[in-house]
């Protein structure tokens, strides 16, 4: 999520000259904003609705059920977060294009120097309490397998291009720089503060000199 | 949890010869399994009651509400959790104690080959979705905090006994693994099969040659 598109959570849009009860895309942004501070179970559909200023007939026609506004957004979070890491990753130097990819989700899961601010991952921060569903554990193993799958890529490039040792086990290594980007979500989620983080990622690339 | 300890959840214990109405830690038990399967906010204090097979006042009575009895089985997890890792990174050669501290955390969050049993982390599984709660938000924090340095301590021991090179950040490694802890727990919880862990485990641990 942009910072532009971070501001207009919260407040209905209106692109055209005539007022609009409805309007899907900043609708959703809204009940990604909730949901993701507060987590599936937490949030009301009444909530949801009431932060996007529409009346619930409308959300449910839109949407469907909570379940589903969740499902969306998350596919919606998803997408946007393979967009960013992959045209991150693209850089050509290794250690930058990780460098680059956990700024990234930096910036996504702790946007500002306030903790208090910091959301982690929609995904790995709000699925996990929910696994009982399977919809939402089939969404959930799909997000691991595509994070995985980025870091994999990349590393397999990386040694490939000679960049990285013949020795190193490519795919454990994008599977630990994965993991690494989890970690990341957890520790910005508990609240530790963005400075702290920004180390982390620090130390994420120099341990990527081992292995070269 | 022992898996003497993971049998009985479920059913209350009766140690004494005489029937007991309400067996403290039988019911700490069943509401660690409950909420461990479906979160917090998604189990209520008559659903724990009913698995417990007491009755809600006295559920009250002897925990306080349902967040006091989330944050009690969260207590009593972590301190499990400690414990066993701190006896399996006391093994001496560095590889072998981080294999042990993963296969016996494997066993706690993927019990069996049935990826249906996998519940993950019961912190860092359901805690994130809380944190709107500062209270759960400080657990995890301090959950975090604390993995980082067993990790962190273990690998710098092995960085003054020799076993690793002195170049590598002992600091960051240690969080590196902590990290991929956190992993093994989302990656257990969204149904990744006990014998891909077991092999997630295994590359984690041929990674650290690279530091020696």
């Amino acid at each position: 999520m942009k910072d532009s598109d971070k501001a207009a959570v919260g407040r209905p849009r209106n692109k055209g000259g005539r007022p609009r009860a409805y309007d899907p895309e900043a609708t959703l942004e809204t009940a990604t904003a909730l949901l993701w501070e507060r987590g599936l179970a937490n949030c009301s559909l009444d909530e949801i609705a009431r932060a996007a200023g529409i009346n619930r007939p409308s959300l449910n026609a839109g949407f469907g059920d909570k379940r589903a506004i969740y499902l969306k957004a998350a596919a919606r979070f998803a997408e946007m977060l393979r967009d960013r890491l992959a045209e991150a990753l693209a850089a050509p130097d290794l250690q930058d294009a990780i460098r680059r990819a956990l700024i990234c989700v930096l910036d996504i899961y702790s946007p500002s120097a306030d903790p208090e601010r910091a959301m982690g991952c929609f995904i790995f921060c709000t699925a996990p309490a929910e696994t009982s569903d399977r919809v939402v554990r089939q969404m959930l193993h799909q997000a691991v397998q595509d994070l995985d799958s980025l870091y994999i890529d990349r590393v397999t490039n990386a040694q490939e291009s000679g960049e990285l040792s013949a020795k190193c086990n490519a795919k454990a290594l994008g599977k630990m720089l994965a993991a690494c980007q989890q970690s990341l979500a957890m520790r910005a989620r508990s609240g530790v503060n963005r400075k702290e983080l920004a180390t982390y990622v620090d130390d994420v690339i120099a341990l990527l000199d081992h292995f070269k």
